[in-house]
């Protein structure tokens, strides 16, 4: 996608394999701030502070922290050793565990002298893997939207968090359709969810929705129902960062309460899930995903740009007042019309994913 | 209620009935300054600008002001001119047209040298009024709560937006039944929606349960659906602007959502509504209600205190997103639980509405 006009993915690496330059998404919307990772300690701080996020991102990240760790130590003790601190900076997100897990597998069998120029190659094939897939989820979910363009001309999706361009490598996942629909010509309207506590709606879907020129309005949590109620939505298109081998969706907290305002207002809500955020080892999404619990100053603080352009951070909840903030929920599938993955739009049914992906199933048995 | 362990209403008359005093609720939590209203133009502002907030305070409000324009002007252009200005205030409660409608009924009828004191007098009773109704709205939503004690020992309420005692004159309408909970020595814990995006749960509702020391914690709107899923949430009691003939609930946006969510893990959802906020004359609710749309800063922009201690605004949303901000939602009937009343709790129906308030219906035909 672009940044002010000039294509660019979200991570990209040095010609000479010392680092790796990401975009630190926590200075969005105000900043646009680049930083390189050169150690296995920057990877892991970049992942737990949410520089990077996003369920696609993160995996591409932590194979790059695999590769670079590898040049200190390629050992199988090293090997391991890295791999469980990148697995242990963020708890919910499959796409992690798939990453690192598909690096070792590729990795084990290799001489140690070769374990990180072979790494550094293997988190390329990741991230280009993840553009391919990103790219098939746009066409797949562009048909959906061109079939209500047909319909009613102009076409109006509801998205939640940022599933965009910026959570992935590039296209991103829920936002491939509505790039892939802008190009095809088709007259958008996108409502973003500001997505507390983070804001990721407000400070990053609506940023990179910008600097694509696609219409869009920011909308507070509270507003989708109503929106929905009234008519205002014809799709709603989120992301996930872990959906269970039988379609329960776990993604950012609050997409539960949209998925339920979609299904009372006969909106269809579909899910742009990459095979990769897939779990096939899971099959009740509310009891056995864990979920979480991240730090209160998300909830009491809030930071953003005053009138006079200084950045500020400032408390919105007394002093005393306690905080819970459980940062993904899950959506039953039966709330789900379908996932939109990068074989095709499938429904969220435990038969169907098995179908669709069988060589997936034979790894988890 | 009490402010650092002292009892005081949220508006109260100068025994020289020259002004009356006010909380400037826009302040709070970050500071508690009182505001003096002395002309019916600072009554407009104050309800415009939501110094003052809530439909029961809204409307007591206005009969005030509406006292204070008499004393100026008593003649019958000067009230239904005074009237108009301040139904023009807020669209959406309807307490406020209820209120100016009982104050013109009172006054249209005397001699127009007497109508200023009796303005004023008339005022404080419906000030008394609105802390009966709220005490008897404790007092039958305690019997919810003491069910659920006696079952489970301690109770977990989610509550949104401010239906509190700041909402009220005192007691609040949706807190009426948690702080008579809390003096009848019953194990509470509340879950406070931050209520995007005036925050009014963050600001308000946690900083009066703060000062009546309950038990509570505040989380973004995004979260109330994945702890109930959880059995996290024994009860939610909400607050409502209007509620109609037929029982549809309009309230602070969002409202909508988590009534879904409680509907979805079937936890009860009660509506505390003081039957001045009941319209008997519209039965539709998602049709017939007027929603305010209000301005986008309130999405874009927000308020809060630095770690150093000054106050700031600071902007949240990328220069040049649209915004769209609708305040309030629809819940519909069908998902209401009851409507806690001054006359007990009523199903949210049409007939049993009807039973309840035969007098409301004979003024509506």
């Amino acid at each position: 996608m672009r940044v002010d006009g000039k294509p660019l993915r979200t991570i990209w690496p040095a010609a000479d394999e010392s680092r790796v330059t990401i975009i630190d998404q926590t200075r969005l919307p105000h900043e646009f701030v680049i930083c390189e990772l050169a150690t296995l300690g920057d990877f892991e701080v970049a992942i737990r502070e949410m520089k990077v996020r996003g369920a696609p991102l993160i995996g591409v990240t932590a194979a790059y922290g695999l590769a670079i760790a590898l040049r200190d130590d390629p050992s199988d003790t090293g090997l391991a050793a890295a791999s469980a601190r990148l697995l242990a900076t963020r708890p919910t997100a499959v796409n992690l565990a798939w990453a690192l897990d598909v690096m070792r597998a590729d990795l084990f069998g290799l001489p140690i002298a070769e374990r990180a120029a072979a790494a550094f190659a293997k988190a390329g094939e990741l991230a280009d893997l993840d553009v391919a897939i990103c790219d098939a989820i746009g066409a797949n979910g562009l048909a959906l939207i061109a079939k209500i363009a047909q319909r009613k001309g102009r076409v109006s999706i509801l998205t939640h968090c940022n599933a965009g361009w910026l959570c992935a490598v590039d296209w991103g996942t829920a936002t491939a359709p509505i790039y892939k629909a802008q190009e095809a010509g088709i007259d958008l309207h996108v409502y973003v969810d500001e997505t507390r506590p983070r804001n990721q709606g407000a400070s990053l879907t609506a940023w990179e929705l910008g600097q694509q020129g696609v219409s869009h309005q920011v909308i507070v949590d509270n507003a989708g129902g109503h929106i929905m109620q009234h008519g205002g939505v014809d799709l709603v298109i989120v992301g996930t960062d872990r959906t269970t081998a039988t379609g329960d969706v776990c993604n950012k907290i609050g997409t539960y309460l949209k998925a339920l305002a979609a299904k009372d207002n006969g909106v269809p809500f579909y899910v742009a899930a990459p095979s990769s955020s897939i779990d096939f080892a899971i099959f009740d999404g509310v009891r056995d995903i864990p979920i979480e619990e991240r730090s209160a100053r998300e909830v009491t603080h809030m930071r953003g740009r005053t009138d006079d352009g200084r950045l500020e951070t400032v408390r919105i909840v007394p002093e005393g007042s306690r905080v819970a903030n459980p940062a993904f929920d899950v959506t039953p599938a039966r709330l789900v019309s379908g996932l939109i993955t990068e074989r095709g739009i499938i429904p969220a049914r435990r038969e169907a994913l098995a179908t669709a992906f069988p060589e997936r199933l034979v790894l988890v048995e």
